[in-house]
């Protein structure tokens, strides 16, 4: 039986080495486990916006403009909704709104949001499993100097503005593991955890926050490694470096490693930052540098060949000792 | 205090002469009172086609070629439900689906029905009352040769194909009229009550099943009257012959004047019926024939002026009494 991998992503930067990946192991060998703490539901539909966002990415049907919905889309229902008074602070898409609709549809007649995923990638043509971290409700909740916010009030609704004090994870101490991603985890062919470069707080943390998940990280014989989201103090995408600074933690590759130092045993941080490598010399783990910012193709595939190698020196390095 | 009429409607045909009257009388004179038994939930969302009908139609908005939904609409959600599997036998416009949205947002944050309908025509120009019969779900049940089924199965995804054999308004008992329909029911300036040229059995009657409301009409001092939605044996629109042989009722205005016979006090058929006219000297009416085609606006209106014209002739009728 050949080596497997499992990515944990959230939405857009996660996405992009997702689809790098692709390329390089099939669905027999690669599954992702998906944030959904910013699932939410909105004018009675069920939301998914890091699924979603991997879900189009790998049907190669995303809107490389945005980083979310999907190419050429319209608006003729927001626009309606918006005349009519209704909310429409968060865009949808009529093409989008349909996988919405049918994904509420088949929660409401009792399936498994794992189940529907499923489905729904499979009609689009997507082999991989896009695995949600847990099939049970966790919503994300931003804590800010005005009050706690559910994730898409802060994300969409106020624009990331309010400053940060801290995160929670509602629901997560009574959430499961699917037998899907407990199937992945503990295969015994299991090679390697990548840790997509999405939002530590935000993306990958809820995920994390499902018990047992993080135990079996960092109980794990294969290496875990993770691709830093933030290249030479900024973030590519999305409030990663905004939230560090109001959380007064450092705004660098070295603080994203150190968040995750539990379960890591390697990083990936651009080389743009090579000059920090020295300071991960207390973090107990394999940090590498690398070009990280995927803008073409060539590029996402490019990052995950790297990430996969360095995945394939420690587990050698591992064999030799 | 000036005259006030009520109409009670369904949908297409109704929606014509409804038209009509608003150019004739103004909001404080003229209200509708809307079928509600085809409503339906599907996708999550709350449809109510007729008041939708009649809504787009006021609001100029309506598609003269379907008879339903939007004119210039497109089609993006229902195309792309279609091709992930899910169930598209409705046909929901983009635009359309902002409606049933907003409606289906509201009714779950607890606003009835008749709130909402009021808010949303009032954002869309309308300045008439439209008046769900009740704020209760009723649905209108079809009874056939192949089983009961929900109106909506009936008359769109069976294409109104099983054969008829009766009708039954589930929640009907249970319904209360609203304290809206009310007001205008009991007002002494209540001058006259108009049945639209809409189906008997599943457009007027389930209005009728609300309790009170036959009881109200038939104890009404001001007239009754309705306009045939039948014309020289054939329905201009919509199943209404084909029921009315599948029930084994003959096919003419006179039926429908029948069915209606404990409530009505006058009956306008269409002038290519004119020869009809002595058929209805037992019905203890008064029956005129007139033009009831109404293909342009000033057809519509022209109707209206009849309709209110007879009723007038009533009323003065029972002063010289």
């Amino acid at each position: 039986m050949g080596a497997k991998y499992l990515a944990i992503t959230g939405g857009v930067g996660g996405a992009k080495l997702a689809l790098g990946l692709t390329h390089l192991e099939d669905s027999s060998a690669l599954a992702f486990v998906v944030n959904t703490g910013d699932d939410f539901e909105h004018l009675g539909l069920h939301i998914s916006p890091d699924i979603d966002t991997l879900t189009y990415t790998l049907a190669d049907l995303s809107n490389p403009d945005t980083g979310w919905g999907r190419r050429g889309e319209t608006w003729h229902f927001i626009e309606t909704l918006r005349l009519l008074g209704g909310e429409a602070w968060f865009n949808l898409g009529d093409r989008d709104l349909a996988l919405h609709a049918l994904r509420t549809a088949r929660l409401r007649e009792g399936a498994t949001l794992t189940a529907i995923t499923r489905e729904l990638t499979t009609r689009l043509g997507i082999a991989h499993s896009i695995l949600p971290m847990t099939d049970a409700p966790v919503r994300t909740v931003v804590h800010t100097a005005a009050g706690a916010l559910a994730f898409q009030h802060y994300f969409v609704r106020d624009r990331c503005e309010p400053a940060v004090t801290g995160f929670s994870f509602a629901g997560a101490a009574d959430a499961r593991m699917s037998s899907e991603v407990l199937g992945w985890l503990d295969d015994s062919a299991l090679r390697g955890v990548i840790i997509c470069p999405s939002n530590p707080f935000v993306s990958i943390d809820p995920v994390l926050a499902v018990p047992g998940l993080r135990e079996r990280l960092r109980a794990l014989p294969a290496p875990v490694v993770a691709v830093s989201p933030i290249v030479a103090g900024l973030a590519l995408k999305g409030p990663t470096v905004k939230m560090m600074s109001e959380l007064k933690v450092p705004q660098s590759a070295v603080a994203v490693a150190a968040h995750y130092a539990d379960i890591l045993d390697g990083f990936i941080l651009d080389h743009a930052d090579a000059a920090l490598l020295p300071s991960f010399e207390g973090l107990d783990l394999a940090a590498i540098a690398a070009p990280t910012v995927m803008v073409t193709l060539a590029d996402k595939i490019e990052l995950a060949r790297v990430t996969l190698d360095l995945i394939h020196r420690l587990n050698a390095d591992k064999k030799a000792h």
